[in-house]
């Protein structure tokens, strides 16, 4: 028997989001005004999120109404398949059973649009008639972008100068799709220019990227700012992506004994795993597990502190893991994964111990993406073939310990745009990354005087 | 209301293909063996084809039956969705109902694997190790090497050179999945020494990646040779297009007024229109339309003749239209559309006046891609665009004559491997090709000695 497809009819389709703050075990810390380092307000978030949005991200009702509109956008693609990989399972001769749910099928190609669909929406619906944002390799980006196309917006993406250099195929994207995009930094804000001044040469990063996109949607009227990962609302939007595994799962007779994800910013790994949370938190026995790269150990060697979201220092500050707001990791070609920080939500979540945070080198994570491929056929993105390694990794350990396990992994996208990596890996030159720790050290100093959170 | 998709379950995926020769009102003519000139026989094709494919290629049964294993495989992205195009209709403002079948849901991203899988599957269960094939852009090669990784065959691609260098990702596809791939013309092959003897520095085509290919498969007892499209047998794999969306405008409670499909050797045109004009020739109305670029006319411009399918005079000669099999087309985008010969079965259609040919240039079809794309969200093929504008014609024709028209188009596959083009659309450097008479009566003087066939 080969590799199975559960689908679910779009009546099937969960209607509600899912808010897993209405459910955690123990409270989060506040998020702090920057200036202030008082709790935030909505005021102080009004000149950048759409009052829906603002609402979203402080809500603490549990289940969250999916407006018509965007579930009418969700159709094209969802509901997204599930798989149980049966050829990869029989390649590694394990007892474990292995399933996998698909988010390539977006015309994105990745989860991305759950969201961007969403904030688009709410941004529409409140007249605003400009969306700026950013993007590292340009996944968020092309999401963004496509879902500003259905409703009519403006979009302006600040997109990672080194990536808008060597990744020119999202940028042609985010152009198809109408959007303009811009090398950053760039010269168009203040931010951009202080850098540029200061490092004419800079590869730019993510953190650069969203004080642009944030400085530009302040200083202007008709526009707003939206952000692809870390938030609250962001992850919530994503929980589409576990509600329906659920449901799928359950037409396969099967409850997963492990969830897996990899983790950026958290929106992927969030979205499938928290309604799987939901039931641990209820007793059921469930383990979540979030890997990241050891190029980008936030939630493995970072530290849980007040920290800001962006490099220059103007977005508020969250509770998270954090390396240090002007970490800039190395070039691994999981361009998605290279954040210095973690979604607060997630952060808290590893903190308590609900989540087991892991980490894994470029090399191993390629490998792992190339058995992926030749035995289910998709050809995964680098970020997701992170959760491949970990899925793979507990497989052969049912397999050591001669027990079956129930796995469930989130395959978050597609590789389609990274086939110079894997040219790269089959010829041998792509290489891993040790951080020494005096380097992490010296990133993480920055924020030594930020509010200090007690152990 | 957005634009709507129509999902088959797994159950009512057909479980036949559907055989047109069975249907033919006028009988085609006979493939001839390019020695004796006499109607090729089983054994002539037996060095090449596992026996069960020579049959297929032969048969007059008007059903066949898909084996258990391939259905097994289509499962992993079949049945494929059904779309009404909602948003492109509002865009064009039209009375028109527009839908489209999206065969982009494969792994290889195109209808290609829906033959590539049967084929390798007939391979396989007649022992054969080892299968050689050609590629032009590289949908063919990627999709023959997915398909042999799920069989365990070793697959070999020669690669038509100029795109082995300008397409290096769908190359990187092909070794993902394990195959080999070298550029055509090689050193490999006596067609391939010859040609680089007379001409060291060229860019290869086709025609001549078939010569290869054939005669490594001649040469070799455990090699066999597999071709992506023009022979009855691949557009018998492809018919569950066109009988998967029969039963899709059905749930949508249509039928289709025009079919269109894009046309290089015929095999997604065939695929969608075949199961369709079954219903014309038992007297249902239905138009049905061949698109091809104007850079390479073959049934706009080409002759009705008996012409081998290789350019090194290797393959039987088959009564279709062509160009001679010499021609080389100038380096447009569809890199999936150069091929200087037809389908027989769609050359006979065109002959008879059941399929309507029709050619566009290159801009035309660039500009109805980005409309599609900003309206409806996926970034099509360069080769499937060519329908997309065959389909926005006819609902802008329909709107000025104010009838309503329900019009069906196959999207093949996406684009995510042709972004180059798409940059180079945006910045205003692609250009049209208009060939001369004298250029084209120039490549058919080649085949002036074949058999000759009466009006």
């Amino acid at each position: 028997m080969n590799t199975r497809k559960y689908v679910l009819s779009e009546n099937d389709m969960p209607r509600q989001w899912y808010n897993i703050v209405a459910d955690l075990p123990t409270p989060m810390l506040p998020v702090l005004h920057p200036g202030t380092k008082q709790p935030i307000t909505p005021d102080d978030l009004a000149p950048i999120f759409p009052m829906e949005i603002i609402k979203q991200e402080a809500s603490q009702e549990r289940w969250i109404d999916i407006p018509e509109q965007v579930l009418d956008i969700y159709r094209l693609w969802r509901p997204a398949p599930l798989y149980r990989a049966r050829n990869l399972e029989k390649v590694l001769d394990t007892p474990a059973k292995i399933y996998y749910k698909y988010e390539g099928v977006s015309p994105a190609g990745s989860h991305k649009p759950n969201t961007a669909v969403a904030q688009a929406y709410y941004n529409k619906i409140e007249g605003v008639k400009r969306i700026t944002t950013e993007t590292g390799a340009g996944q968020w980006g092309s999401a963004l972008s496509l879902a500003c196309t259905f409703f009519g917006i403006e979009c302006k993406v600040y997109m990672v100068r080194v990536s808008f250099e060597q990744k020119p195929y999202r940028r042609s994207m985010i152009m198809n799709w109408g959007a303009s995009v811009i090398p950053s930094p760039s010269d168009q804000t203040e931010a951009g220019r202080r850098i540029l001044a200061q490092n004419p040469d800079t590869t730019g990063s993510l953190g650069i990227a969203i004080s642009e996109a944030v400085e530009e949607a302040v200083s202007r009227d008709d526009t707003k700012y939206s952000l692809g990962s870390v938030l609250n609302h962001v992850l919530l939007h994503q929980t589409i992506i576990g509600l329906e595994a659920q449901k799928q799962m359950e037409l396969a007779g099967d409850y997963p004994d492990i969830v897996i994800g990899c983790v950026g910013g958290g929106s992927n790994f969030g979205g499938i795993a928290f309604p799987f949370l939901r039931d641990k938190f209820q007793g059921k026995k469930v383990h979540a597990i979030a890997v990241e790269p050891h190029a980008c150990p936030t939630i493995t060697r970072g530290h849980f502190a007040y920290d800001f979201g962006d490099t220059a220092q103007m977005t508020p500050l969250m509770a998270m893991y954090t390396l240090g707001h002007s970490f800039i990791p190395p070039g691994i070609h999981a361009g998605g994964l290279r954040y210095h920080g973690m979604a607060p939500l997630i952060s808290h979540l590893v903190r308590e111990k609900q989540i087991e945070p892991r980490a894994y080198h470029q090399l191993e994570v390629f490998e792992a993406a190339l058995m992926f491929s030749r035995s289910e056929g998709i050809i995964p993105a680098p970020e997701s073939s992170h959760a491949i390694r970990g899925a793979i990794d507990e497989a052969l350990k049912a397999k050591a310990e001669g027990t079956s396990k129930t796995i469930l992994f989130n395959l978050s996208g597609h590789g389609h745009f990274d086939m110079s990596a894997y040219d790269a890996f089959l010829a041998g030159k792509l290489q891993d990354y040790a951080l020494p720790e005096e380097e992490l050290d010296k990133a993480y100093s920055v924020i030594q005087h930020h509010p200090p959170i007690s152990a």
